[in-house]
């Protein structure tokens, strides 16, 4: 997509095939390679360009430009799904049972989750394939765990770059899945073309636990677990967030009757098929009326945007004389010896 | 606190008194003035500074520089206490109890409100004070809601800065309360010398629910409406959470016995006094051993690190060139003629 028709662009590809050093013709080829075993579908090759994406030195971070610039000239989309629940929700059960109706159906399926570490605990998402056990070993399917320490742009930046990478790979349903860990939610709203939201069945007081930021962004809200012991409950939860959702002001992007409150059960595989035909609905009402293209169109300016700031911050850390006076503010602030405002103004002087 | 003996800074604010223009001087004197009236405990010279800090006016910002400038020489230090809780825990009802139960022990207490807006609801803390209603009566407290329509990164500033003008103006307790969307907890913890995490009475299986991250920024837990019916799911709550506290690592500026989890009913004024007691336990021995400075000389020095990331992205929209660029890349990124990355690379290219 990007660049198809810039000429100056072209060039400027065309000019990178005939360099001076012999060492950049071997890694310009090796990037060719792998673009072409991605096309072709290789799930090695995919894996191998996700290790070169969430690599941050630098001539890693060329070659994956390059890379996705290449593929992106094929203009492959697939459903982008964002998936959002808190731990205990049943979200791994959900990713499994959802991928495998969808592989049974003849499509591709790649998951890809998102875990920014929290300030403190710094955890990741672990032994997702274990927890998918069926979907892990479908040839249809590519689970792909979300990397730990990372900054919160890193990851951002690492989970749309990899998302396109699969859609690249001819993937036709990429799941970004996130535990919704302060703005892990919102981050993989920016990136989806669908946000779900799960929930387990709970009673009325805690309705007003879920934040209505999230609430707002969701497309559909799924409540799992409506089998069983808990199916009247699953039932009563997912009226009362009908409910709710009747409440919100209606979005531009939406047919009538979304955002929409369902209830399933993963672990018995009820409503799955339900949940699928409602996104196909609903995206194919979106494409109809150029909701889709706008859509990924105001998303990639925002990631623009983004890469701008997250650029402009890197000088912070980047320069060696910048660190040494940004460390030397520090002690000064701590020690009280100036006030946090005063000292960076003082800072930013230095910086313009 | 911050400038006391440094001669170069004494020299500068000496310099302002003597301005060349006649308009200066009178603003000089009117903060000069609005400083001593905060310093003498005046709620009206309180509110009115606090609605300075939150202006976005150059002149007004430089202003508030100074008048925190000079009251910061006062060296007047409050308790900060973090509240976090999301809607339906009784956040307002604790705040009223707890800020009543410290005013009839003849502390002063201020309450400030961080709620950063959503991406989508951009909703703010309404109707605070008419839930407070003895504490808003109360001649020794002070309730000021969260401004809407602020940046988190503004929301932060402004909140720090108003608790700064609370301490100047002899509050002993500072109340900082939050209703824990995205990052706002982690922005309220980092500018408390304390944090509370308020929870409803729960079943076992919702404990997950709760942030690992923001378990381990807590201090104190406490477990409210332990009252009537949910008396016995508060204790049983409160075990739950002592269960998962104890499996936690220790942490350094903590004695023995500390998170703790408390159950507590707001509303019959039940285990008020535990809590502020298990507060002044926790904030002495921190005291006693160094934390209290040490952990308040970290909050500056990272406070000025955020000032400076946010004063460089302030140059994105500042300048109107710059922010001419930024929209045309932001188009021809929308319009798929150049990659987000590709496009920031070439704008940062521009601003270095």
């Amino acid at each position: 997509m990007y660049a198809q028709e810039g000429a100056g662009q072209t060039g400027s590809l065309e000019g990178k095939t005939k360099p001076s050093k012999a060492k950049d013709v071997v890694v310009q080829d090796m990037i060719a390679q792998l673009a072409d075993n991605i096309l072709a579908g290789d799930r090695r090759a995919l894996a191998r360009a996700i290790t070169l994406i969430e690599s941050s030195r630098d001539d890693h971070r060329a070659d994956a430009t390059r890379l996705l610039e290449i593929l992106a000239k094929e203009n492959r989309e697939a459903i982008r799904i964002g998936l959002s629940g808190t731990p205990g929700v049943g979200k791994s059960t959900f990713v499994e049972s959802f991928g495998m109706m969808l592989i049974e159906r003849g499509l591709r399926v790649a998951v890809l989750a998102v875990d920014p570490s929290s300030a403190r605990s710094g955890g990741s998402i672990l032994g997702d394939k274990t927890r998918m056990e069926r979907l892990s070993r479908a040839p249809g399917a590519f689970i792909r765990p979300s990397p730990s320490q990372l900054e919160l742009g890193g990851v951002a930046r690492r989970t749309r770059d990899a998302s396109a990478l699969c859609e690249a790979a001819g993937y036709d349903v990429v799941i970004i899945e996130t535990v919704g860990v302060g703005q892990s939610e919102t981050i993989v709203a920016q990136m989806s073309d669908l946000f779900l939201l799960l929930l387990a069945p709970a009673g009325g007081d805690e309705l007003q636990g879920v934040k209505r930021g999230i609430m707002e962004m969701a497309d559909l809200i799924v409540v799992n677990k409506a089998d069983g012991d808990l199916a009247a409950t699953a039932r009563r939860t997912m009226a009362d967030y009908s409910g709710a959702l009747g409440l919100m002001r209606k979005r531009d992007n939406d047919p009538e009757g979304f955002p929409k409150c369902m209830a399933i059960s993963a672990l018995h595989e009820n409503g799955l098929t339900e949940v699928w035909d409602e996104m196909t609905t609903l995206l194919d009402w979106r494409r109809e009326h150029g909701h889709w293209a706008k859509h990924r169109a105001e998303q990639r300016s925002h990631w623009f945007t983004q890469e701008v700031r997250l650029g402009l911050l890197a000088a912070l850390t980047e320069n060696q004389q910048i660190r040494d006076k940004m460390q030397k503010f520090s002690a000064e602030t701590a020690k009280g010896d100036i006030s946090p405002t005063k000292a960076a103004q003082e800072m930013l002087k230095l910086l313009s």
